[in-house]
C-alpha cells in the first residue's frame, strides 16, 4: 500500500470525523452525543451513508447500534468496530474514530477484491460510555444476550426516562432486547485511542492492548463524631477526615508497588464540611484496577485491613459498599500475534499496553477473540474538547486492522 | 447560702432558660436566635423584664445589648454577662444560660443589701456567635469602639441584608455605632457553658478559665491534573487528593505533641470530585488553636513546610490564604484568684482550663481584667439542640461569679 493509500486513508478519517462532532448536544463545547437522542440519530444516519457507500449492507440491530455487512462464504461474522456515543463535553475522537477506521478497513477489503471466507461487520455500538443512564456496554452486552427486558425499565437518566422508554422514543423495540443473541461472532477486533499519554510518552505509533485492565470499585464511610474544633480535645475527638486521610494516603503508594496498576480516591465528601466543627464522617470511593485479580485484590484487602486497624486505634467504625468488580480481561494471543507481525512488516513503532480504561472489546473478549489497537492520544487527553489523535497514526491503525482482518479471515 | 438559696437560684434559672429557649425561628428543632429578628426582640424583651424585676435599670444599647445597672459609688463599672444570640439549630445554654446566671449575680447583690463600690452592669450581648453575617463579637467590639460605621454596611448576610440595615429594622441607630466607647468599664465576667467534654471527664463541678485560645486559620489550594483514573499511570499522574490526604494526615499528630493545642480540617472540598477522574484540586480549610502564639505558629509553619516538601517532590503547586488570626487572650490573675478562694470555700470541685472557643470574654480581655467561669457540658455537647447544663451547676457558677464579683468591687 503506498503513500498516496495512506492520505486517502487519512482524509476519509478527517472528512468523517469532522462532520461527525457537529453532531453535539453542546456545540462550541465539546462532543455529547448521548445514546437514543437527536444527535445519535445524526450521527448513525451519517455513519449508515459511509457505510453504503463502501458497498456495506447497513442495518440497525435491537441495541441502536450500526452495523454495515459484507458477505464472505460464511455466515459467522468477524466484527471491527467501536462506539458512537460520548461521555458529556467529551471529545470528536473516544469511540468515533475506531467507527471510521473500521469502515476504512471495510473499503480496502471491498476494494482488494478478496474474497472473504467469513463474512464482515464493521459495527458503530451505542451506549458504551453509560453516560446517560449510568450504565455502559449496552450493545455489546445485548449482542451477547446478557440483559433482560426487566433491566431496561430500571435504568432512568437524569430526567427518570428509562432505557426502555428511551429505546421506544427511538424507534426500537425494548422488548426484542433479548430474543436473539449472535451465536455467530467469531472475533471482535477495535482501534480505540489510547485516552492516556504512554504510547505519546513512549514514543510509539500504535499499541496492541495485551490486557483491559480489571476493575475494583468501593465506597467507603468512615463514621466519626462532630464535635467543636475549639473545645474538644485532641485526645478526645473522632475526626473522620484525619483517619481518611490517614488511610486515603496509603493507596497511591500501595499502587506503585505492583506493575501496571492504578489506584484512585476521585470522589471524597465531608460531612457536615464545615471549617470549625470536626468531620462526623467522610465518606470516598476507591477505584483499584490491575490486569490481574491478584493485584487488585492484593491492594483491595490491604485497604480494608488498614481500615481495620483504623477502627482499632481510633474507635472509629467503617462501612464497605461494593459498587463494582469486572475481571481483567485477556486479549486473544492469536490475533495480537497477527496485529504484531503487521506492525514489524509495516516498520511501525509499537508496544503492547494494559488498557486501563473499559471498552466493549471487554465484553467481547470475555467470551471469544477480541483485540484492540490503540492508536496514541495527544498529550494523554480524554473526555474533554482537547482530546485528539493525529490521522496519520489512526491511517496505521487501520492498515494493521485490515492486515489483521485478512488473517483472521484465514484462522479464526 | 443556704440550700434552700440555692434551689430558689436553681429556679430562677430553669424557668428563665424554659421561656427563652422558645423565642427561636426553628421551633422544635433547637435555638436559632440570630441577631435583630423578631426572637432576638422577644428574647430583649423577656430579659428587660427579669432585670426589672431584680432591680436594675434596663436600657438597651447601640450595638442591640439589652444592659441592666445597678448605680454604685463610682460611675466606673464592673460588668456581669454573656450573649443572647444563638447559632442555627443551637441549643437553649449557649450564651443566654450566661446571661441568666449574671442577673442571678445581680439578685443576690441586690438582696445582700451591700453597698456598691463601683457600679454593676448585667449585659446580654448581641451578635457574639456572628451566624447571621458571618462576623461576631459584635457588642464587645462596639462597646470598646472597634468597629466603624463603613464596616457595617459592608457585612451582609445570606439575604444580602447589611448589619447597618438589619441595624436600622432593628429601631438602632447605626450611625452612632463608633460615637461613644465605653472607658468606664473596670472588669468584665462572663459564666459560659463549657461546649466540650472537659469538666465532665475530670467530675468537676466548675471550671476557671486561664486563657481564650488563639486561633490561626488558613485555606489551602492543591493543585494537581485531572486525568483518567485508568488510562493515567500513576508516575504519571498528579493527584491533588493523595498528596492533600499526606498533608492532612499529619496535622492531627503534630497538634498532640502540645499541651492544650488543637487542629482541625473541617471543611474539604475536591474538584471535579468524580469516582473515576483522578482529582485536579482540593481545597482544604486548617483551624489551629493553642494557648500561646508559639505552639500555634510553630504547627503552622511546620504545616507549610510540609507542603512545601509535597510540591518538590511531587511537582504540585499550593496556594495558601490567610482566614483569621487571633491572639491568645490571659484571664485576668487577680480576678482568677478570688474565684478560686470561692470554690475553695464553697467546696467545688474545680479545675483551671483554657476555652477552646472564642467569647465576649476575650474582647474585653484583651484590653482590661476579664475572668470566665465554665459550667459542665452534658456529654459535651454544644451548638446542637441536644446541648445541655444542669440548673444546680449553672447555680454554683452563679454563687462563685457573686463572691468575685463582691471581691472585685474591692480590688478593681
Amino acid at each position: 500500500m503506498d503513500k498516496n493509500q495512506e492520505s486517502i486513508i487519512e482524509n476519509n478519517i478527517v472528512t468523517a470525523l469532522n462532520v461527525l462532532k457537529e453532531f453535539t448536544a453542546t456545540p462550541g463545547c465539546g462532543v455529547t452525543r448521548f445514546p437514543f437522542t437527536e444527535e445519535a440519530r445524526q450521527a448513525c444516519a451519517y455513519l449508515k451513508e459511509r457505510m453504503e457507500a463502501v458497498g456495506l449492507t447497513v442495518r440497525m440491530d435491537t441495541s441502536g447500534a450500526v452495523i454495515g455487512r459484507l458477505e464472505g462464504k460464511r455466515a459467522s461474522t468477524i466484527m471491527i468496530g467501536s462506539h458512537f456515543d460520548s461521555v458529556k463535553h467529551g471529545g470528536a475522537y473516544d469511540g468515533i474514530a475506531g467507527v471510521v477506521c473500521a469502515i476504512e478497513v471495510a473499503r480496502l477489503l471491498q476494494e482488494s477484491g478478496r474474497e472473504l471466507e467469513y463474512s464482515l461487520e464493521v459495527i458503530a455500538t451505542n451506549d458504551e460510555e453509560g453516560a446517560r443512564f449510568n450504565t455502559g456496554l449496552f450493545t455489546g452486552k445485548v449482542l451477547l444476550g446478557q440483559l433482560t427486558c426487566e433491566e431496561l425499565k430500571t435504568q432512568v437518566d437524569a430526567e427518570g426516562v428509562s432505557v426502555y422508554q428511551a429505546m421506544e422514543d427511538f424507534g426500537l423495540q425494548p422488548e426484542q432486547i433479548a430474543a436473539h443473541p449472535r451465536d455467530d461472532i467469531k472475533a471482535f477486533l477495535e482501534i480505540h485511542i489510547e485516552q492516556g499519554p504512554v504510547l505519546e510518552a513512549k514514543n510509539k505509533e500504535i499499541g496492541i492492548v495485551d490486557v483491559i485492565v480489571g476493575i475494583k470499585r468501593a465506597r467507603i464511610k468512615i463514621n466519626g463524631r462532630a464535635d467543636h474544633a475549639g473545645t474538644m480535645p485532641m485526645h478526645m475527638r473522632q475526626d473522620a477526615l484525619e483517619q481518611a486521610a490517614k488511610v486515603i494516603s496509603k493507596i497511591g503508594d500501595r499502587a506503585r508497588l505492583f506493575r501496571n496498576c492504578v489506584a484512585t480516591v476521585g470522589f471524597l465528601q465531608v460531612e457536615p464540611n464545615i471549617m470549625n466543627i470536626v468531620p462526623q464522617s467522610v465518606t470516598f470511593a476507591v477505584d483499584i484496577r490491575g490486569v490481574d485479580e491478584e493485584t487488585i485484590m492484593t491492594q483491595y484487602y490491604s485497604l480494608l485491613a488498614d481500615l481495620d486497624r483504623m477502627s482499632l486505634e481510633s474507635g472509629l467504625t467503617y462501612e464497605v459498599e461494593h459498587l463494582l468488580y469486572a475481571q481483567p480481561v485477556q486479549m486473544s494471543e492469536s490475533i495480537k500475534e497477527q496485529l504484531e507481525i503487521s506492525c514489524i512488516n509495516r516498520q511501525l513503532e509499537y508496544m503492547h499496553l494494559p488498557s486501563g480504561a473499559g471498552h466493549d472489546a471487554q465484553i467481547f473478549g470475555a467470551q471469544l477473540p477480541a483485540a484492540m489497537l490503540f492508536v496514541p492520544s495527544v498529550g494523554g487527553r480524554s473526555h474533554c474538547p482537547e482530546e485528539k489523535s493525529e490521522a496519520r497514526d489512526l491511517a496505521k491503525a487501520v492498515l494493521v486492522a485490515y492486515d489483521g482482518i485478512v488473517k483472521m479471515m484465514d484462522f479464526c
